[in-house]
């Protein structure tokens, strides 16, 4: 039996992801975290999109990145940016994506699973520096030496099957998987109910996906736009 | 103004390469993990240290690797071996190291540190594959490509200067950088207070590290050995 674990946001690009290793394993068990994010509607989103698409379980695991500060994305203090910016922009979480991927692996590692897929990407994205090719390569090459299932000849493989596909691309990959997209969040700022102010970077480059990919955005808002 | 980050357990290895780093830089944030482990007296050493050696800042982060399971050193029905085994022992806790060094790689990124360091040694050690020269090279080049402060070009170095020391040879180390050994709790199965049960694999390491540096053992235990 083939098990993958999935890093899922509840987001557009985790959700695709999601999709595409529930076609490709027995058993899939999605990891979301609790780290401090402004809103919870991401995480009842993640509950929603998993229960939705049949996955074999859920974890919330709890991890206190708020506490680290840094980010527009965990500290109150910070203003999340309406405006594309020169740089990476102050939503970058410092070393979230490691900080994910190590919790990943210590569960696909408990769990004998063979995989672990994140729905990063680096075309259409917000330039953080643990989005790109070169992040993936050099994590796989970690797993390949940290872990005991590596030492016994079975290494997990890190899949990141949206990395160079554009946002259109990746809303045709999921609607072709069943994903309904009306279920899942991006806005960095949504409301409580998951509803989307239309102004953020990842809510612009959603709109933009739907549009470039001739498709309704079902996505609510709640800011005009 | 130079700042390290310590991973610091509150064990012989950790305390000595605090020791090391407070010499080397001018403010040192020492991190504990709050993850599952059996006893607390664990942490309640890494306090003693941090202050003994006048750290700047000493930070516990809870984080839950216990529910991963998997390990005797976080699952309660799992028994601590009292004999050297052959390959991994069930004291390894799955991707234990990454874990904590994604931590401290955000912990870093947000303080602007310039280093990590952590106490791995692959000499007298436990045979974990996370504690091998392979994975602090890999953890490094991880760093260089997955966080801002390397885009902007001031990289992190992981910093692992016990790696290919004999235990006896830390020991000196540490006693020449003014460390007090009885302060520290090396054992997988301490008791409230501290003190070592002599017979796990960490204590018998320990112990012949002592009697090799040819200097009195001050670790209290609670076991006849």
């Amino acid at each position: 039996m083939s098990t993958a674990i999935v890093l899922l946001s509840g987001g557009l690009d985790s959700t695709t992801v999601a999709a595409v290793a529930r076609q490709q394993h027995d058993r899939v068990v999605a990891l979301s975290f609790r780290y401090g994010q402004r809103h919870s509607s991401e995480l009842a989103a993640a509950q929603r999109v998993a229960e939705g698409l049949g996955l074999h379980e859920h974890r919330v695991i709890d991890i206190d990145l708020g506490q680290l500060g840094g980010s527009s994305l965990t500290d109150p203090e910070l203003v999340v940016p309406e405006q594309q910016e020169d740089g990476i922009p102050n939503t970058y979480v410092p070393a979230r994506n490691t900080v994910f991927l190590a919790f990943a692996l210590a569960v696909a590692e408990v769990s004998q699973a063979d995989s672990i897929y994140l729905g990063i990407n680096a075309v259409d994205y917000s330039g953080y520096p643990d989005c790109r090719p070169e992040f993936v390569e050099a994590f796989q090459h970690l797993v390949n030496v940290a872990t005991k299932a590596t030492v016994s000849g079975q290494p997990i493989v890190i899949k990141a099957p949206l990395l160079h596909l554009t946002k259109a691309d990746i809303i045709r990959l999921g609607v072709a998987a069943g994903v309904d997209y009306a279920q899942t969040v991006s806005c960095y700022q949504a409301d409580s109910v998951g509803a989307a102010c239309g102004v953020c970077d990842s809510c612009r480059l959603r709109q933009q996906g739907f549009r470039d990919a001739g498709l309704t955005d079902p996505t609510r808002y709640w800011k005009k736009n």
